[in-house]
């Protein structure tokens, strides 16, 4: 017991032990005791978890070593680490920023951010392919593409795409899908980091930008697939497009308008105007800007495109009851079926951020918002007068937020505004751009018209008086630009206006959802740990939150401390040269790896290497990449045992190897197992003269163990959103890392504003001349959610994360052992070992019964639990996927339910239950059907409610909804919120 | 709709309202929407909210301006004031505190903070009266009571009291209760605030308090009923006590140890060598010491002391199905049972952070609270020998985390420690204490080193070794102190070791409590309004929260500047001249006010004065408080209207009138009525020489309209988490700061510790010589909550106030209306108007049917609703205070259940339903009755759970038990875990 262990008898050096800090991070972040890992290894057969290890993973790969972290000790407590990271954020400078483009001060109500942004119950839930315990989020970005549809006038949105910029590259490949025309126009209006964007991507794929002149521009004389434009422009000007848009269409191509969702309440709705595809960033409705992200981009499109339209799209469908339920919709589309004929690689989106923009919005309702763009711009407006009477000229005539200054030097007018710690746009040596937002308050207005003076006068007091400027402040907008159509009238944007009703509805909402604040969710794949908050405290931090990405380095001081201490580590981690934070999402960090690639090759000669070969069990996202980066795909076979077929690949490679570039391999495989032969498959590809992409979804089963680098890998992506604890936020937010050995380093992501070399103290090449260019938006990715990982490395340390990787192995060895007398096991490694993930095979037992692998996912809702990964990477299966951070308790109760199950199968094998009427078809079991006076279903409502002892005893999750009928949805897509009457029981 | 509204079309002054901060509060606070209070008007009958206060405040007593307050502008944004309070916080000085006597430093685990006190669902629920609705936090107060009970060695614990020192005059009182003996002895190394507090309350009552050494005390010459010893003494030393408690005993007294529960994992417990009550602070179990509270002390006792014991108990019962269950137990020990006889006048406590203090427990496990203690000790000890070897002289032999050190200058210590930012304590001119804590780390023991070198030889620079000082660090302690039993051996102690399973545990827990996030809680006279998220964001902010509420007050700036605006607030929202907020609950606030009146006549020669007249509406903690402040209570009778009976009041005055001291009145009265008479009722308490005490519960239907000190009250405590804002915690914190005229001001509360009159800017007289003593351990109570009140007020201003006390006034009024014709409503004033709540009776009904309020009170939960205050202040009613906060759709749905209720009932009274086996008397229903296969009811399953239609679709919350049996706990008393076996189904 506690009280027998007397300090005063240990050794000075188990005092001095005593002196370390007592809230380390270790033990809190894995699962297991030690008593319980005891009892696993047992049931696993491993006399330690050393010996596991050894099992599992190939010798000739092991990494013989401990981790060495430059910046980061063993054994910090979370307290102390907590400070050190606040000390390191608190070298940013938190000037106000007017630099607009894409990125304005925006007030996240508190009622949110404390209810949603920092509620575990809203952050680590999943991408809600388990529709029916996901009806919360799903009705919340439901909201979401009813927001967007609303404000662009275009009948069809998505939840959520990566940034405004990646939006308008989407918006490309839709308009080149289309189309035979090779050339895409982009007014040179638009942000800049939209054009790079653009132009990146089209350039991989062979399509020809032309940035130019809308005005002026030729559509008879340049036939182009879309036209791209900025409203209101970059600059700040709003614009009528409509003339623009006629021509396009008389020229057949289509016109993609990006722009702001706050102008929209006050401007036309550019589907009004004949606009195809509306995008932007929502950015402002409540999501700090955080040095660039995350935040949620929206898309939004004509209902005859809606096939090609990219990202997840909620639909409005009806459950086995008729009732109406909410799924994600036209899943026909994405990458995971269509692989090589994707059109998208987008996977991980932005859902937690269009969750708080559509709360904002609800929150604010259509008056609240329009109040709030009035009252920008009135301030835009009184500034524009102001600087007119300083002596200034201002030419944008019409504008809603910005405002372009010209007539002095732009380098002096930000001098001095640095010195009053604010910061303006540089347009061009003699002009200024000045973005007022939410946050601009009479203070700053005064700030800036006394650097506007200080510009022109030598003196920072002016004469101006408000009112006389107030009074001058301009007429409405021309009718041309002037919205006249109502928007979000639904009544969920018109009930709320308390603080309390807000509060119950983010409540109700939660209520509905599994989270893993509720219990374990297994999905393989994935990498479902804990988001401990000790992690997730910096990032609503205002020192990191309120932050312009194109702020000057030197007031981002505490960001680049962060970044080069995280990228460091990640390098040790992974056993590469470099590392760029810029891809935002798994697929972004395959499509920026592949890219450097292609560059790589092509800065050797190698103009021709276009082949990239791709294992049957690729997750969906590495075909789409490949293609958008502009290769041609090859599949390469897998064995009956889930390992590549090195017979196949090394046909392959001699039949394309002149054209072969890379080849994309997953590792442990997708299949959940360390393949043998993985250093003489890199060693072929390297032969042949191709590079090595590995897909890094799986290093929960790698670090510290062994490192791609070591393997043979060229580059690799990290999901932090699986193995850095980054919360998956209900499909987004995500950060896609890559890391890449030295000769690839030249190659990684550039941008087009911000220098980024500027305070990147590993990057080998001082130059980013190399580039193949720009894969996000913002330099560095979704940096706002980088102190989480950063915070888990720190934390751990070296040991920590060892033994994290050890146990997650341990945790699916364990739960494998477990269920492989009742399920078969798909594939092992060596020594009938798995990795960190296993897959039960189900397909026998539909043969047998006719219960499916969905049945099961179903049925494991009455218990609580989430499913695993369904059919991926093999139909018919479920993945299994603990993490180490699930404790031997929660193991044991999806085991025994999986177990349970499995007997209930049995009963329909063998005639004790209705083939068709069984709880295994009959799940999830909703609480009206269970509570209803009339049951007639040929089992009890305890085995379909409380299946197992302890479903009560821990408190029943309900499932909020009935088993949904998918292909009625799609075949009747409603992507808006529906009208309430549809809801009433019918 | 807003795209039509055209912003300029407006005037230049309306165009300046669009300058102002978008963000502003006052509708966010208020329910109701102006369409809905147009509607919720006209049913009651009123053209205007302003018509319907004329017509429910007595003309005479109406405020006739706005409120004016010199440090709130109107209007402001939620963001710039968190901005502003933010910058005044800063103005603290967060230096490292080595001050201990009863406040450390500690870490609250971010899991809990951010899951739990940040958490609505935890902060915003209510005492657990209800308890089928509270199960969550009743488990969490068991587990605090059997931490309690485990450490203490005592075998019954209750659920907290206010803080330390005001429980060691408890348990003074309890050691009275059982005596006839009118002394009690203090030792004399008790923490000084203990001393001050148990001789402040003893005067009251007429106790002597012999503060002396404990060792010499002569218990045969000096008979006491109690003595109180300090464990450690608050200089360090860890005293053998037990030949004290020997004698003690012998002497016919009871021993009190006030304690440490963390020094009591590695010293022994207090029940071992014989303490009869063991009291102390559970604050560095988590809670930061937030300049003084809120934090929980915890009050341990013998069994056979238990009916004596003050505070709330949780006690395990069972209910309706036989199964284990949680309720508060021995409720008939309380103030509003025992009223003039009670011992105690405790009521709201300090849930939220007993719970905290549990959660903490439960986090660390016994190994890991004795690893944080032996942490602790080996600072302590190597601090000892390092200045030890410095030179000076460490008198504390054994200690825990305390050492004394003698031999220079106090002074000069202080002084040098300052400079490095660290507090000492002073002991005496030549000897300072240092007490370590769970946050001390290396760093602090070589500033501390550094500070004690330069103290002696002038020179920071030490040349101490730690291995050598370690080396030196000394043997256990002795047998006799040391601990060796075990503790926490219950499950709930020994099963949490990750995030993940904590995280799960705090939301398993909060699915079963009704709060403010799941839907409205109209307890009469409680004012359950929104505790607004900016309110509640500055209290764990670490400026506010690790301030030692002893330190020089030029650390405290930020505080005091913070105070001083709230007390000019609350004199300007009551009128009076001075406000104190030591007293931290609203009994608290009641005693002090009665003892500033009784120093009064004290002063001016009246010391006869001792009769205390109060109304028989009076909540049970006025005449507790009144004899608890050593009055004579004499009970004014009610007339048929609920009013005072001026008749009765005359003929009572006319008996007591030379011994008259006050008057204690609730007002508007707990009947929910503004009494005509009140003037006059307070103008004849003058003219007898009497005082008035105002008992300002029911403040939320005056601030703004009316002020206590233009009544003619002369005291009136605040409950600031009533009005003000303050959430209540699952039953506390509190704060019950006193408002006074000017001729009371100098008979405030003082502080032996902290010279009150610095910082002080309003307090007129800047002397507190004249104090009758100090009711709270710590001399601003509750201090870091208060920022939670100065926002509210900050935000809403003199306008959103005076809005706020009308809407709660329509809201009960609408209420009222509509219920009028279902139910009778048991009091009204003029025009038939209520206050701010009314009381419908369920008397008749339960004459004709059997049905009573309790339920109906149970009934109300299958809607999901808590249900309003029962049977206070009248036996078989039921008391509906709406708040401001509630919309119309929320007050409609309480109606309409309450409305279907009584249709309920009528088919009982009609002979439709079943007189015993009906959906009231079978309420609540659980979800294990509604989903069994068996439904033996005599009414349906949809009727026992789904009464209503909203109550589906808004998410039907569960009782987690059913009906529980309280005179069978109550028999069987358990106050702490149960064998987990108890809760198997038997
Ligand atoms: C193996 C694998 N590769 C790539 C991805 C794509 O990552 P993201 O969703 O972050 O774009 C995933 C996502 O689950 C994956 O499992
Ligand atoms: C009328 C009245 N007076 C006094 C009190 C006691 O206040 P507290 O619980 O803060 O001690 C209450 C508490 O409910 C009350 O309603
Ligand atoms: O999102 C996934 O495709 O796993």
């Amino acid at each position: 017991t506690a009280a027998s262990s007397r300090i005063f008898s240990t050794s000075t050096s188990d005092k001095r032990k005593l002196l370390a800090p007592s809230d380390t991070f270790i033990s809190r972040h894995i699962g297991p005791s030690e008593a319980e890992t005891k009892a696993m290894l047992q049931k696993v057969g491993a006399n330690s978890v050393q010996e596991l290890i050894e099992q599992t993973i190939p010798k000739q790969i092991r990494l013989n070593r401990g981790l060495k972290f430059s910046s980061f000790r063993e054994g910090r407590g979370e307290s102390e680490m907590l400070q050190e990271l606040k000390e390191i954020a608190s070298k940013n400078k938190i000037f106000k920023s007017f630099i607009g483009a894409g990125y304005y001060g925006t007030i996240l109500p508190p009622v949110i951010l404390r209810n949603l942004l920092e509620n575990p119950a809203w952050y680590t839930s999943y991408t809600p392919y388990q529709a029916e315990i996901s009806q919360g989020r799903l009705e919340s970005l439901l909201n979401f593409q009813t927001l967007v549809t609303d404000l662009t006038g275009l009948p069809i949105a998505n939840a959520s795409l990566l940034d405004e910029a990646t939006a308008c590259a989407e918006a490309m490949y839709m308009c080149n899908a289309f189309s035979s025309n090779k050339s895409f126009f982009v007014s040179s209006d638009c942000h800049p980091q939209n054009i790079a964007l653009v132009q990146t991507r089209a350039r991989a794929i062979g399509v020809n930008v032309i940035v130019g002149d809308h005005a002026t521009f030729d559509f008879a004389a340049n036939p182009v697939s879309g036209a791209l434009v900025q409203y209101p422009t970059t600059d700040g000007r709003v614009l009528d497009y409509s003339g623009f848009v006629n021509k396009a269409h008389e020229g057949g191509a289509k016109v993609v308008v990006s722009t702001d969702l706050l102008a929209l309440t006050s401007i036309k709705a550019p589907g009004e105007f004949g606009a195809d595809i509306v995008c932007g960033s929502a950015q402002r409705f409540g999501v700090p800007m955080g040095f660039g992200g995350p935040h949620a981009a929206f898309f939004a499109t004509k209902d005859e495109f809606k096939r090609k339209m990219p990202g997840r799209v909620i639909g409005v469908s009806r459950d086995s009851r008729g009732k109406p339920a909410l799924r994600m919709s036209m899943q026909t589309r994405e990458q995971h079926i269509r692989r090589e004929k994707a059109t998208s690689n987008i996977c991980t989106a932005q859902a937690l951020l269009a969750n708080i923009a559509a709360m904002y919005a609800i929150y604010h309702g259509p008056q609240g918002l329009r109040r709030i763009a009035d009252r920008v711009h009135t301030y835009a407006g009184v500034l524009a007068e102001g600087v007119k009477a300083l002596g200034y000229e201002v030419p944008t005539e019409t504008f809603f937020d910005t405002i372009t200054v010209k007539g002095v030097s732009a380098d002096k007018l930000l001098k001095i505004g640095y010195d009053s710690q604010i910061n303006l746009r540089r347009l061009d040596s003699n002009s200024v751009s000045v973005s007022v937002d939410e946050t601009t308050d009479l203070k700053d207005l005064n700030t800036l018209l006394s650097v506007f003076s200080q510009g022109i006068t030598g003196n920072a007091t002016h004469s101006l008086d408000l009112d006389a400027l107030l009074a001058r402040v301009g007429s409405e907008y021309p009718e041309t630009l002037r919205r006249s159509t109502p928007f979000l009238t639904h009544p969920i944007f018109n009930s709320i206006s308390s603080e309390t009703q807000m509060l119950r509805y983010l409540y109700r909402l939660q209520q509905k959802d599994l989270s893993l604040a509720t219990s374990m969710i297994p999905l393989g794949s994935c990498t479902m740990k804990l988001n401990a908050t000790s992690e997730m405290i910096p990032i609503t931090w205002p020192e990191f939150g309120n932050l312009h990405p194109f702020v000057p380095a030197d007031q981002a001081k505490g960001y680049h401390i962060m970044m080069n201490q995280l990228r460091e580590a990640l390098c040790e981690v992974t056993g590469f040269a470099e590392v760029s934070l810029q891809p935002n999402s798994g697929a972004q960090g395959e499509y920026a790896g592949l890219l450097a690639i292609k560059k790589y090759h092509e800065s050797r000669g190698d103009l021709q290497r276009d082949v990239c070969l791709i294992p049957t069990s690729a997750h969906g996202t590495n075909p789409a990449s490949a293609i958008l980066a502009g290769m041609q795909v090859v599949v390469v076979q897998c064995d009956e045992h889930g390992n590549i077929d090195v017979g196949d690949l090394s046909a392959k490679i001699a039949q394309h190897k002149d054209r072969l570039s890379a080849l994309m391999v997953t590792y442990p495989s997708t299949h959940g197992v360390f393949e043998e032969s993985i250093k003489d498959v890199c060693a072929m590809v390297h032969e042949a003269g191709g590079q090595v992409y590995m897909d890094g979804a799986n290093m929960n089963a790698q670090v510290g163990l062994t490192r791609p680098g070591d393997i043979g890998a060229d580059v690799c992506h990290l999901n932090l959103h699986k193995t850095f604890c980054i919360p998956h936020g209900g499909g987004g937010p995500g950060m896609g890392p890559i890391g890449v050995v030295k000769h690839l380093a030249p190659f990684l992501p550039n941008h087009p504003v911000v220098d980024m070399t500027d305070g990147n103290k590993i990057r080998d090449s001082s130059d980013s001349s190399q580039s193949y260019g720009t894969v996000s938006a913002a330099p560095y990715g979704s940096a706002s959610i980088l102190p989480i990982s950063y915070m888990y490395i720190a934390l751990m340390g070296a040991e920590g994360l060892r033994r994290s990787t050890q146990f997650a192995i341990l945790n699916a060895n364990y739960m494998a052992a477990r269920l492989r007398d009742h399920y078969p096991i798909l594939f092992t490694g060596r020594n009938g070992r798995v990795a960190h993930e296993f897959i039960i095979d189900i397909r026998p037992l539909k043969a047998a019964t006719g219960i499916t692998e969905e049945d099961v996912a179903k049925r494991l809702m009455d218990f609580g639990f989430h499913a695993p990964t369904m059919s991926f990477p093999v139909a018919g299966t479920l993945m299994i996927e603990p993490t180490e951070s699930e404790d031997k308790g929660e193991l044991d109760r999806l085991c025994d339910a999986l177990i349970i199950i499995r007997q209930e199968i049995r009963d329909v094998e063998e005639g004790r239950a209705d083939p068709k009427d069984n709880a295994l078809k009959g799940a999830p079991h909703t609480m009206d059907v269970v509570c209803n006076s009339n049951w007639t279903r040929k089992y009890s409502r305890e085995q379909a409610a409380f299946p197992a002892p302890w479903v009560h005893s821990l408190g029943k999750f309900w499932p909020s909804v009935g088993r949904i009928d998918n292909v009625w949805g799609d075949r009747n897509l409603v992507c808006t919120c529906p009208p309430v009457s549809d809801y009433e029981t019918k």
